[in-house]
């Protein structure tokens, strides 16, 4: 018999090596959230997360689970987990779930949100959450790339995992456009997200914004699946796990 | 002949020893604001801040002014400043203003903005810019105790200078609170604060909301014009410069 919690986090990616643990180095959200679980728990104890984020990615939404043999008070593991977590990660819900519940496996939706700042200089307090880009883009070109972006496609040109054995097959929702002032957010919804991809649809629709491809190109990148027709990576500072949603 | 420039400018102030230049560290805003200045003008030019903020203060709305012998169209002395300016600063208006013109001397009104969050953890990407607490206040306290304050009075209390030979007697036009979610915001206008005045109010206050001081107690501690009378100095990094306004 165990107890089954899924926990919803923050975190600033800045200082981390992505979501994943790795035996190189002990700087991941997973090694970091394992340790202090497992301390609690008197036993090694594996964080499932939704999905791994990379080096220098923020989230505003991950969601992970794990099994504790004890039954905890959901409000008081939170404060536990938020006094010995470093400053840097944060966990603002806290619930039992029902014992087969796994965050990555029944996830149903993810979203994604990029920020560029086109201005000629980032604001300072959000200077480490933004992609400082520095020049105007064609919204409505980007707008027209994008519509032609989502559905179910194979998206193998928006992958870096070139040893992908898997499916690259995804099905993108919406991909939708905010302006604040100089900052340009850009917000992704599908079933699920490759390697970088969301860092090289983004890379791909700023080059459109840009005039440097035509928003009509997309669906022959689309069909190449092949890595070189898409553009490139945009940095991962700019990236946010904003939502993972559940059936 | 010369030219006046009003700028008006955001600093992230973690990492700064606050706002005056000074000879024992090369790290504050006027320093860094007047490398770059002296260096593009081929001479030494001093800047005039509206006002010094101590060291970890930030401010999003300073004001400051420079004379330059010659003539430059703003947008390019803004481009200038901005390209050559550290990350954590950055000048967003400028303008000519009258010669006579003097960001200290001619401001009519100052707001500071104090962010306190009540909550058991900070959120992970403000971090750096509020107060962390940890604990849930008694509003309506601290707004019955922050109307006492208002009006014309001797802050000799609220001042941390011992040596203070000028006038100690300020004019708080308002203090007024926010709450959005866990972060409180105190927002202080006036005629112009004394050193460290508007951390000794929030100190002040925020003894009044944990029930440690009555909000009747404020007239006590005006009169007794005593340093030792008033609450604990709150901590820099939640206080921003808000805005400066000339008549």
């Amino acid at each position: 018999m165990s107890y089954n919690y899924k926990i919803i986090l923050q975190y600033d990616g800045t200082r981390y090596d992505g979501w994943q643990k790795q035996g190189n180095t002990d700087q991941t959200i997973q090694g970091k959230l394992e340790a202090v679980i497992s301390k609690m728990a008197g036993t090694e104890t594996e964080v499932h997360g939704s999905g791994r984020t990379d080096a220098g990615v923020h989230a505003y939404g991950q969601v992970a689970n794990f099994h504790l043999e004890k039954k905890w008070d959901s409000e008081e593991l939170k404060d536990y987990l938020n006094r010995y977590l470093p400053e840097d990660i944060a966990v603002f819900s806290v619930e039992e779930a029902d014992e087969r519940f796994h965050s990555r496996l029944n996830a149903a939706k993810k979203t994604y949100t990029y920020y560029v700042d086109m201005g000629p200089k980032k604001n300072v307090f959000t200077r480490k959450y933004v992609y400082g880009l520095g020049q105007k883009l064609n919204l409505s070109a980007m707008e027209q790339a994008a519509v032609k972006l989502c559905g179910t496609h194979d998206f193998k040109s928006f992958c870096s995992n070139k040893k992908m054995k898997k499916s690259t097959v995804r099905t993108i929702h919406s991909i939708t456009f905010h302006q604040r002032d100089q900052v340009l957010e850009i917000r992704y919804t599908g079933d699920g997200f490759l390697y970088n991809m969301v860092r090289i649809l983004t890379g791909t629709l700023i080059e459109v914004g840009m005039g440097k491809r035509d928003p009509g190109s997309m669906e022959q990148i689309v069909q190449a699946k092949d890595r070189q027709a898409a553009g490139y990576t945009a940095p991962p500072e700019g990236l946010f796990l904003t939502k993972v949603e559940y059936e």
